[in-house]
Protein backbone atom coordinates (compact mmCIF):
# COMPACT_ATOMS: atom_id res chain seq x y z
CA UNK A 1 0.00 0.00 0.00
CA UNK A 2 1.33 3.71 -1.00
CA UNK A 3 -0.23 6.76 0.90
CA UNK A 4 -0.01 10.13 -1.11
CA UNK A 5 -0.93 13.37 -0.67
CA UNK A 6 -1.85 15.26 -3.21
CA UNK A 7 -2.30 19.41 -3.76
CA UNK A 8 -5.52 20.73 -5.70
CA UNK A 9 -6.60 23.47 -6.75
CA UNK A 10 -10.34 23.80 -7.93
CA UNK A 11 -12.97 26.54 -8.85
CA UNK A 12 -15.77 25.85 -5.83
CA UNK A 13 -17.82 27.37 -8.57
CA UNK A 14 -20.29 24.60 -9.47
CA UNK A 15 -19.78 22.82 -6.13
CA UNK A 16 -21.87 22.11 -2.92
CA UNK A 17 -18.95 22.78 -1.37
CA UNK A 18 -16.05 19.86 -0.48
CA UNK A 19 -17.61 17.20 1.47
CA UNK A 20 -19.65 14.82 0.02
CA UNK A 21 -23.63 15.09 0.34
CA UNK A 22 -26.60 13.52 -1.58
CA UNK A 23 -27.59 16.60 -3.08
CA UNK A 24 -25.51 17.37 -5.27
CA UNK A 25 -22.14 17.09 -7.05
CA UNK A 26 -19.09 17.92 -4.49
CA UNK A 27 -15.59 18.50 -5.14
CA UNK A 28 -14.71 15.39 -2.42
CA UNK A 29 -17.88 13.22 -4.74
CA UNK A 30 -15.75 14.39 -8.45
CA UNK A 31 -11.95 13.81 -6.97
CA UNK A 32 -12.98 10.39 -4.93
CA UNK A 33 -15.07 8.85 -8.56
CA UNK A 34 -11.91 10.38 -10.82
CA UNK A 35 -9.30 8.75 -8.47
CA UNK A 36 -10.98 5.42 -8.21
CA UNK A 37 -11.52 5.57 -11.66
CA UNK A 38 -7.93 5.90 -12.75
CA UNK A 39 -7.07 3.29 -9.84
CA UNK A 40 -9.45 0.81 -10.40
CA UNK A 41 -9.51 0.92 -6.60
CA UNK A 42 -12.35 2.40 -4.83
CA UNK A 43 -10.43 5.55 -3.59
CA UNK A 44 -10.92 7.84 -0.29
CA UNK A 45 -9.88 10.59 0.46
CA UNK A 46 -9.12 12.91 3.78
CA UNK A 47 -9.02 16.91 2.71
CA UNK A 48 -7.07 19.38 4.90
CA UNK A 49 -9.87 21.85 4.85
CA UNK A 50 -13.92 21.27 3.83
CA UNK A 51 -14.60 24.45 2.13
CA UNK A 52 -18.22 25.10 1.50
CA UNK A 53 -20.33 26.28 -1.46
CA UNK A 54 -18.79 28.93 -3.91
CA UNK A 55 -15.19 28.88 -1.90
CA UNK A 56 -12.39 27.88 -4.15
CA UNK A 57 -8.99 26.49 -3.40
CA UNK A 58 -5.22 27.08 -4.65
CA UNK A 59 -3.55 24.84 -2.61
CA UNK A 60 -6.32 21.91 -0.62
CA UNK A 61 -4.58 19.07 0.43
CA UNK A 62 -5.72 15.42 0.25
CA UNK A 63 -4.39 12.24 1.35
CA UNK A 64 -5.14 8.74 0.70
CA UNK A 65 -4.37 5.26 0.49
CA UNK A 66 -3.71 3.28 -2.89
CA UNK A 67 -2.09 0.26 -4.60
CA UNK A 68 -1.27 2.25 -7.55
CA UNK A 69 1.84 1.82 -9.45
CA UNK A 70 1.73 5.09 -11.26
CA UNK A 71 4.75 7.01 -10.82
CA UNK A 72 4.86 9.46 -8.31
CA UNK A 73 5.86 11.96 -10.88
CA UNK A 74 2.91 10.80 -13.41
CA UNK A 75 0.81 11.79 -10.80
CA UNK A 76 -0.48 15.16 -11.45
CA UNK A 77 -0.81 14.16 -15.50
CA UNK A 78 -2.71 11.18 -14.98
CA UNK A 79 -4.83 12.63 -12.51
CA UNK A 80 -5.60 15.39 -14.67
CA UNK A 81 -6.34 13.54 -17.75
CA UNK A 82 -9.82 12.62 -15.90
CA UNK A 83 -10.21 15.17 -13.41
CA UNK A 84 -13.08 18.30 -15.43
CA UNK A 85 -11.42 21.26 -16.06
CA UNK A 86 -12.52 23.20 -12.69
CA UNK A 87 -10.20 20.70 -10.50
CA UNK A 88 -6.51 20.34 -11.11
CA UNK A 89 -3.67 18.28 -9.14
CA UNK A 90 -0.70 20.80 -8.96
CA UNK A 91 1.84 18.21 -6.90
CA UNK A 92 2.04 14.66 -5.44
CA UNK A 93 4.10 13.23 -2.66
CA UNK A 94 4.51 10.00 -1.26
CA UNK A 95 4.11 9.99 2.60
CA UNK A 96 3.64 8.04 5.85
CA UNK A 97 0.67 6.23 6.60
CA UNK A 98 0.38 8.30 9.68
CA UNK A 99 -0.23 11.53 7.43
CA UNK A 100 -3.35 12.97 7.42
CA UNK A 101 -4.23 16.26 5.53
CA UNK A 102 -6.59 17.71 8.27
CA UNK A 103 -4.73 16.31 11.64
CA UNK A 104 -1.33 16.48 10.46
CA UNK A 105 -1.36 20.22 9.33
CA UNK A 106 -0.02 22.49 11.89
CA UNK A 107 -1.61 26.03 10.16
CA UNK A 108 -3.84 26.99 6.75
CA UNK A 109 -3.93 30.23 4.96
CA UNK A 110 -7.28 31.28 3.60
CA UNK A 111 -7.23 34.68 1.06
CA UNK A 112 -10.39 36.72 0.53
CA UNK A 113 -10.60 38.96 -2.85
CA UNK A 114 -12.81 42.07 -2.47
CA UNK A 115 -13.32 44.31 -5.48
CA UNK A 116 -13.89 47.57 -4.43
CA UNK A 117 -14.64 49.36 -7.92
CA UNK A 118 -17.50 51.69 -8.72
CA UNK A 119 -18.91 49.23 -11.46
CA UNK A 120 -18.95 44.88 -11.11
CA UNK A 121 -16.48 43.11 -13.37
CA UNK A 122 -18.05 40.56 -15.10
CA UNK A 123 -14.48 38.24 -15.46
CA UNK A 124 -14.17 38.28 -11.40
CA UNK A 125 -18.12 37.79 -10.43
CA UNK A 126 -17.57 34.42 -9.06
CA UNK A 127 -13.80 35.12 -7.62
CA UNK A 128 -14.27 38.06 -5.32
CA UNK A 129 -16.56 40.12 -3.57
CA UNK A 130 -17.81 43.64 -5.57
CA UNK A 131 -17.88 45.78 -2.59
CA UNK A 132 -18.64 49.72 -4.79
CA UNK A 133 -18.43 52.22 -1.69
CA UNK A 134 -15.07 53.60 -0.48
CA UNK A 135 -13.42 51.76 2.23
CA UNK A 136 -10.61 52.59 4.31
CA UNK A 137 -8.04 50.62 2.92
CA UNK A 138 -5.81 51.75 6.43
CA UNK A 139 -8.60 51.16 9.01
CA UNK A 140 -9.12 47.85 7.66
CA UNK A 141 -5.22 47.22 8.22
CA UNK A 142 -5.26 48.53 11.81
CA UNK A 143 -7.92 46.30 12.15
CA UNK A 144 -6.48 43.74 10.98
CA UNK A 145 -3.74 42.82 13.21
CA UNK A 146 -5.50 43.14 15.93
CA UNK A 147 -7.38 39.53 15.18
CA UNK A 148 -3.92 38.24 15.13
CA UNK A 149 -2.77 36.15 18.24
CA UNK A 150 -4.37 33.78 20.16
CA UNK A 151 -8.01 34.31 20.59
CA UNK A 152 -11.56 32.86 21.46
CA UNK A 153 -13.19 33.49 18.01
CA UNK A 154 -16.76 32.36 19.26
CA UNK A 155 -18.23 35.59 18.17
CA UNK A 156 -16.57 34.93 15.18
CA UNK A 157 -18.11 31.87 14.14
CA UNK A 158 -21.28 30.45 12.89
CA UNK A 159 -24.62 29.43 15.25
CA UNK A 160 -25.85 25.87 14.90
CA UNK A 161 -21.93 24.19 14.88
CA UNK A 162 -21.00 24.01 18.44
CA UNK A 163 -17.21 22.82 19.13
CA UNK A 164 -15.71 22.30 22.22
CA UNK A 165 -12.84 24.79 21.78
CA UNK A 166 -13.31 28.12 20.44
CA UNK A 167 -9.38 29.60 20.68
CA UNK A 168 -7.75 29.51 17.93
CA UNK A 169 -4.32 31.37 16.55
CA UNK A 170 -4.08 33.51 14.23
CA UNK A 171 -0.34 33.88 12.90
CA UNK A 172 -0.93 36.61 10.58
CA UNK A 173 -4.16 38.71 8.83
CA UNK A 174 -3.06 41.23 6.43
CA UNK A 175 -5.18 42.93 4.07
CA UNK A 176 -3.05 44.12 0.70
CA UNK A 177 -3.93 46.01 -2.19
CA UNK A 178 -3.50 44.34 -5.63
CA UNK A 179 -4.54 46.90 -7.56
CA UNK A 180 -7.40 47.70 -10.29
CA UNK A 181 -9.37 48.58 -7.17
CA UNK A 182 -8.91 44.91 -5.40
CA UNK A 183 -8.19 43.89 -2.17
CA UNK A 184 -6.44 40.88 -0.48
CA UNK A 185 -7.16 39.65 2.88
CA UNK A 186 -4.91 37.01 4.00
CA UNK A 187 -5.20 34.88 7.25
CA UNK A 188 -3.21 32.48 8.21
CA UNK A 189 -4.08 30.55 11.59
CA UNK A 190 -3.82 26.77 13.40
CA UNK A 191 -7.49 26.59 12.73
CA UNK A 192 -10.62 27.93 11.39
CA UNK A 193 -14.12 27.76 12.85
CA UNK A 194 -17.06 27.53 10.75
CA UNK A 195 -17.47 31.08 8.48
CA UNK A 196 -14.12 32.02 10.70
CA UNK A 197 -12.24 33.42 7.72
CA UNK A 198 -15.56 35.08 6.20
CA UNK A 199 -17.23 36.13 9.20
CA UNK A 200 -13.66 38.23 10.17
CA UNK A 201 -13.59 39.73 6.80
CA UNK A 202 -17.13 40.80 7.06
CA UNK A 203 -16.00 42.53 9.73
CA UNK A 204 -13.32 44.14 8.49
CA UNK A 205 -15.32 45.57 5.76
CA UNK A 206 -17.09 46.76 8.69
CA UNK A 207 -14.36 48.88 9.02
CA UNK A 208 -13.63 49.72 5.88
CA UNK A 209 -16.57 51.65 5.76
CA UNK A 210 -16.33 53.44 9.06
CA UNK A 211 -19.27 51.77 10.43
CA UNK A 212 -17.04 50.20 13.80
CA UNK A 213 -13.37 51.58 14.39
CA UNK A 214 -10.72 48.86 14.49
CA UNK A 215 -10.05 49.72 18.40
CA UNK A 216 -13.90 48.06 18.29
CA UNK A 217 -11.42 44.71 17.40
CA UNK A 218 -10.36 43.49 20.58
CA UNK A 219 -13.88 44.44 22.18
CA UNK A 220 -16.06 42.26 19.86
CA UNK A 221 -13.27 39.21 20.47
CA UNK A 222 -13.25 39.72 24.24
CA UNK A 223 -17.43 40.41 24.10
CA UNK A 224 -18.19 36.58 22.91
CA UNK A 225 -21.18 38.50 21.39
CA UNK A 226 -21.64 37.58 17.27
CA UNK A 227 -23.95 40.32 17.12
CA UNK A 228 -21.08 42.79 17.18
CA UNK A 229 -19.09 41.27 14.71
CA UNK A 230 -19.94 41.55 10.48
CA UNK A 231 -22.32 38.70 9.17
CA UNK A 232 -19.69 36.34 6.68
CA UNK A 233 -18.70 37.75 3.62
CA UNK A 234 -20.47 35.83 0.50
CA UNK A 235 -18.33 32.30 -0.03
CA UNK A 236 -16.86 33.34 -3.91
CA UNK A 237 -14.24 35.57 -2.55
CA UNK A 238 -12.94 32.71 -0.39
CA UNK A 239 -9.54 30.71 -1.54
CA UNK A 240 -8.13 27.97 1.17
CA UNK A 241 -4.37 29.01 -0.45
CA UNK A 242 -2.00 26.93 1.57
CA UNK A 243 -2.17 23.88 4.10
CA UNK A 244 1.54 24.11 6.40
CA UNK A 245 2.81 20.81 7.72
CA UNK B 1 -34.75 60.98 -29.60
CA UNK B 2 -30.95 60.90 -28.36
CA UNK B 3 -28.11 58.70 -29.66
CA UNK B 4 -26.49 56.60 -27.37
CA UNK B 5 -22.82 55.09 -27.21
CA UNK B 6 -22.19 52.39 -24.54
CA UNK B 7 -18.78 50.45 -23.66
CA UNK B 8 -19.61 46.57 -22.41
CA UNK B 9 -17.27 43.83 -21.42
CA UNK B 10 -18.76 40.57 -21.45
CA UNK B 11 -17.82 37.10 -20.29
CA UNK B 12 -18.57 35.45 -23.76
CA UNK B 13 -18.39 31.74 -21.91
CA UNK B 14 -22.31 30.94 -22.00
CA UNK B 15 -23.25 32.70 -25.17
CA UNK B 16 -22.74 31.79 -29.07
CA UNK B 17 -21.03 34.99 -29.64
CA UNK B 18 -22.46 39.08 -30.29
CA UNK B 19 -24.75 38.27 -33.17
CA UNK B 20 -28.67 37.11 -32.39
CA UNK B 21 -28.95 33.52 -34.10
CA UNK B 22 -31.92 31.35 -33.35
CA UNK B 23 -29.77 28.72 -31.89
CA UNK B 24 -29.00 30.13 -28.05
CA UNK B 25 -28.42 32.89 -26.47
CA UNK B 26 -26.22 35.64 -27.31
CA UNK B 27 -24.95 38.87 -26.02
CA UNK B 28 -26.66 40.95 -28.59
CA UNK B 29 -29.80 39.07 -27.94
CA UNK B 30 -29.47 39.32 -24.00
CA UNK B 31 -28.46 43.34 -24.31
CA UNK B 32 -31.54 44.21 -26.28
CA UNK B 33 -33.90 42.38 -24.42
CA UNK B 34 -32.32 44.03 -21.39
CA UNK B 35 -32.35 47.43 -22.83
CA UNK B 36 -35.82 47.15 -23.88
CA UNK B 37 -36.77 46.30 -20.78
CA UNK B 38 -35.21 49.53 -19.32
CA UNK B 39 -36.43 51.69 -21.51
CA UNK B 40 -40.04 50.36 -22.57
CA UNK B 41 -39.04 50.32 -26.61
CA UNK B 42 -37.56 47.82 -28.58
CA UNK B 43 -33.71 48.80 -28.50
CA UNK B 44 -31.89 47.47 -31.77
CA UNK B 45 -28.34 47.81 -31.35
CA UNK B 46 -24.87 48.24 -33.43
CA UNK B 47 -21.50 46.76 -32.41
CA UNK B 48 -18.28 47.47 -33.08
CA UNK B 49 -17.45 43.79 -33.14
CA UNK B 50 -19.29 40.40 -33.65
CA UNK B 51 -17.33 38.37 -31.42
CA UNK B 52 -17.57 34.71 -31.96
CA UNK B 53 -18.86 32.19 -29.28
CA UNK B 54 -16.70 32.02 -26.14
CA UNK B 55 -14.69 35.51 -27.13
CA UNK B 56 -14.86 38.37 -24.30
CA UNK B 57 -15.01 41.64 -24.26
CA UNK B 58 -13.49 44.07 -22.25
CA UNK B 59 -14.15 47.01 -24.20
CA UNK B 60 -16.56 46.70 -26.79
CA UNK B 61 -18.90 49.49 -28.13
CA UNK B 62 -22.17 49.50 -29.04
CA UNK B 63 -24.53 52.27 -30.32
CA UNK B 64 -28.67 52.74 -30.68
CA UNK B 65 -31.26 55.00 -30.62
CA UNK B 66 -33.77 55.75 -27.08
CA UNK B 67 -36.22 57.91 -26.26
CA UNK B 68 -35.56 57.15 -22.46
CA UNK B 69 -34.97 60.28 -20.33
CA UNK B 70 -32.81 58.58 -17.79
CA UNK B 71 -30.04 60.78 -16.85
CA UNK B 72 -26.45 59.99 -19.13
CA UNK B 73 -24.38 59.46 -15.73
CA UNK B 74 -27.24 56.99 -14.71
CA UNK B 75 -27.11 54.32 -17.17
CA UNK B 76 -24.14 52.20 -16.30
CA UNK B 77 -26.01 51.76 -12.86
CA UNK B 78 -29.60 51.40 -14.65
CA UNK B 79 -28.53 48.94 -17.34
CA UNK B 80 -25.93 46.95 -14.73
CA UNK B 81 -29.02 46.48 -13.01
CA UNK B 82 -30.91 44.62 -15.71
CA UNK B 83 -28.06 42.65 -17.82
CA UNK B 84 -26.84 39.45 -16.17
CA UNK B 85 -23.79 39.34 -13.93
CA UNK B 86 -22.09 38.29 -17.16
CA UNK B 87 -22.26 41.59 -19.18
CA UNK B 88 -21.56 44.83 -17.76
CA UNK B 89 -21.77 48.56 -18.75
CA UNK B 90 -18.54 50.32 -18.13
CA UNK B 91 -19.15 54.12 -19.46
CA UNK B 92 -22.04 55.91 -21.25
CA UNK B 93 -21.83 58.81 -23.73
CA UNK B 94 -23.89 60.74 -25.91
CA UNK B 95 -23.31 60.71 -29.67
CA UNK B 96 -24.84 62.58 -32.88
CA UNK B 97 -27.07 60.53 -35.17
CA UNK B 98 -23.76 59.29 -37.69
CA UNK B 99 -21.94 57.82 -34.72
CA UNK B 100 -21.99 54.07 -36.30
CA UNK B 101 -19.85 51.22 -33.92
CA UNK B 102 -18.49 49.62 -36.51
CA UNK B 103 -17.90 51.79 -39.18
CA UNK B 104 -16.74 54.87 -37.31
CA UNK B 105 -14.24 52.59 -35.89
CA UNK B 106 -10.46 53.78 -36.88
CA UNK B 107 -9.31 50.62 -35.12
CA UNK B 108 -9.46 47.76 -32.44
CA UNK B 109 -7.34 46.58 -30.01
CA UNK B 110 -7.84 42.53 -29.81
CA UNK B 111 -5.68 40.57 -26.74
CA UNK B 112 -5.20 36.85 -26.44
CA UNK B 113 -4.06 35.13 -23.83
CA UNK B 114 -1.44 31.71 -23.58
CA UNK B 115 -1.10 30.17 -20.56
CA UNK B 116 2.26 28.39 -20.72
CA UNK B 117 2.34 26.12 -17.65
CA UNK B 118 3.02 22.55 -17.65
CA UNK B 119 -0.34 21.83 -15.52
CA UNK B 120 -3.24 23.71 -16.54
CA UNK B 121 -4.70 26.32 -14.28
CA UNK B 122 -8.52 25.97 -13.23
CA UNK B 123 -8.91 29.52 -12.62
CA UNK B 124 -8.01 30.45 -16.39
CA UNK B 125 -10.03 27.49 -18.10
CA UNK B 126 -12.35 29.91 -20.08
CA UNK B 127 -10.27 33.22 -20.33
CA UNK B 128 -6.22 31.72 -21.49
CA UNK B 129 -5.06 29.06 -23.93
CA UNK B 130 -3.30 26.59 -22.15
CA UNK B 131 0.01 25.58 -24.02
CA UNK B 132 2.20 23.04 -21.85
CA UNK B 133 5.19 23.06 -23.97
CA UNK B 134 8.04 25.16 -24.39
CA UNK B 135 7.95 28.63 -26.16
CA UNK B 136 10.41 30.63 -27.40
CA UNK B 137 9.26 34.29 -26.75
CA UNK B 138 11.88 36.00 -28.56
CA UNK B 139 10.89 34.64 -31.84
CA UNK B 140 7.75 34.80 -31.22
CA UNK B 141 8.19 38.53 -30.17
CA UNK B 142 9.98 39.17 -33.66
CA UNK B 143 7.41 37.48 -35.53
CA UNK B 144 4.61 39.22 -34.30
CA UNK B 145 6.28 42.68 -35.60
CA UNK B 146 6.61 41.27 -38.92
CA UNK B 147 2.54 41.69 -39.17
CA UNK B 148 2.46 44.71 -38.37
CA UNK B 149 2.00 47.14 -41.62
CA UNK B 150 -0.45 47.04 -44.57
CA UNK B 151 -1.06 43.56 -46.12
CA UNK B 152 -3.16 41.06 -47.96
CA UNK B 153 -4.04 38.81 -45.14
CA UNK B 154 -5.68 36.11 -47.41
CA UNK B 155 -3.81 33.45 -45.47
CA UNK B 156 -5.17 34.65 -42.02
CA UNK B 157 -9.07 34.82 -43.24
CA UNK B 158 -11.17 32.00 -42.45
CA UNK B 159 -12.86 29.85 -45.88
CA UNK B 160 -16.03 30.28 -46.67
CA UNK B 161 -16.49 34.12 -45.68
CA UNK B 162 -15.42 35.34 -48.96
CA UNK B 163 -14.42 39.78 -49.03
CA UNK B 164 -13.85 42.04 -51.28
CA UNK B 165 -10.94 43.47 -49.85
CA UNK B 166 -8.51 41.39 -48.19
CA UNK B 167 -5.88 44.37 -47.06
CA UNK B 168 -6.11 44.88 -43.64
CA UNK B 169 -3.24 47.82 -41.72
CA UNK B 170 -1.66 46.23 -38.47
CA UNK B 171 -0.40 49.32 -36.58
CA UNK B 172 0.75 47.27 -33.52
CA UNK B 173 1.16 42.67 -33.16
CA UNK B 174 2.98 42.49 -30.03
CA UNK B 175 3.93 39.84 -27.86
CA UNK B 176 4.35 40.24 -24.21
CA UNK B 177 4.88 38.24 -21.00
CA UNK B 178 2.63 38.62 -17.87
CA UNK B 179 4.13 36.17 -15.09
CA UNK B 180 3.22 32.99 -14.06
CA UNK B 181 3.38 32.04 -17.06
CA UNK B 182 1.02 34.05 -18.93
CA UNK B 183 1.70 35.51 -22.69
CA UNK B 184 -0.46 38.34 -23.87
CA UNK B 185 -0.31 39.05 -27.78
CA UNK B 186 -2.08 41.93 -28.36
CA UNK B 187 -3.03 43.18 -32.19
CA UNK B 188 -4.42 46.84 -33.15
CA UNK B 189 -6.19 46.77 -36.76
CA UNK B 190 -7.78 49.18 -38.42
CA UNK B 191 -10.18 45.77 -39.62
CA UNK B 192 -9.86 41.97 -38.30
CA UNK B 193 -10.85 39.56 -41.37
CA UNK B 194 -12.92 36.60 -39.74
CA UNK B 195 -10.81 34.46 -37.56
CA UNK B 196 -7.65 36.52 -38.27
CA UNK B 197 -6.77 37.51 -34.57
CA UNK B 198 -6.75 34.04 -33.66
CA UNK B 199 -4.99 32.97 -36.63
CA UNK B 200 -2.09 35.24 -36.34
CA UNK B 201 -1.89 33.76 -32.65
CA UNK B 202 -1.82 30.06 -34.11
CA UNK B 203 0.83 31.12 -36.43
CA UNK B 204 2.58 32.57 -33.51
CA UNK B 205 2.66 29.38 -31.73
CA UNK B 206 3.97 27.72 -34.62
CA UNK B 207 7.04 30.64 -34.11
CA UNK B 208 6.90 29.23 -30.34
CA UNK B 209 7.02 25.99 -30.86
CA UNK B 210 9.92 26.28 -33.39
CA UNK B 211 8.07 25.00 -36.46
CA UNK B 212 8.21 27.78 -38.42
CA UNK B 213 10.87 30.81 -37.90
CA UNK B 214 9.94 34.39 -37.83
CA UNK B 215 11.53 35.05 -41.28
CA UNK B 216 8.62 32.58 -42.62
CA UNK B 217 5.87 35.17 -41.48
CA UNK B 218 6.37 37.63 -44.12
CA UNK B 219 6.10 34.34 -46.89
CA UNK B 220 3.06 33.13 -45.90
CA UNK B 221 1.61 36.80 -45.40
CA UNK B 222 2.81 37.11 -49.36
CA UNK B 223 1.65 33.46 -50.24
CA UNK B 224 -2.30 34.05 -49.45
CA UNK B 225 -1.95 30.45 -48.71
CA UNK B 226 -4.04 29.67 -45.67
CA UNK B 227 -1.70 25.94 -45.52
CA UNK B 228 1.34 27.67 -44.38
CA UNK B 229 -0.45 29.65 -41.70
CA UNK B 230 -1.49 27.98 -38.15
CA UNK B 231 -4.82 27.11 -37.47
CA UNK B 232 -7.06 29.31 -35.66
CA UNK B 233 -6.42 29.75 -32.02
CA UNK B 234 -9.39 28.50 -29.85
CA UNK B 235 -11.52 31.66 -29.62
CA UNK B 236 -11.59 31.51 -25.43
CA UNK B 237 -7.92 33.06 -24.90
CA UNK B 238 -9.48 36.01 -26.82
CA UNK B 239 -10.46 39.51 -25.87
CA UNK B 240 -12.13 42.30 -27.82
CA UNK B 241 -9.98 44.75 -25.54
CA UNK B 242 -10.77 48.33 -27.42
CA UNK B 243 -12.20 50.02 -30.25
CA UNK B 244 -10.34 53.23 -31.49
CA UNK B 245 -12.74 56.26 -33.03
Amino acid sequence: MRYLKLTLAYDGTRYLGWQIQPQGPTVQGVVEEKLSLLTKEEIKVVAAGRTDAGVHALGQVINFATRSNIPLEKWPLAANSVLPPDIAVLAAEEVDESFHARFSARAKTYVYLVLNTPVRDVFWRYYAYHVPGELDLAAMQAAARLFEGTHDFYAFSAPGRPVKDYRRTVFACRVEPLGGGRLKVEVTADGFLYQMARRIVGTLLLVGKGKISPEAIPEIIASRDRRLAGGAAPPHGLFLKEVHY
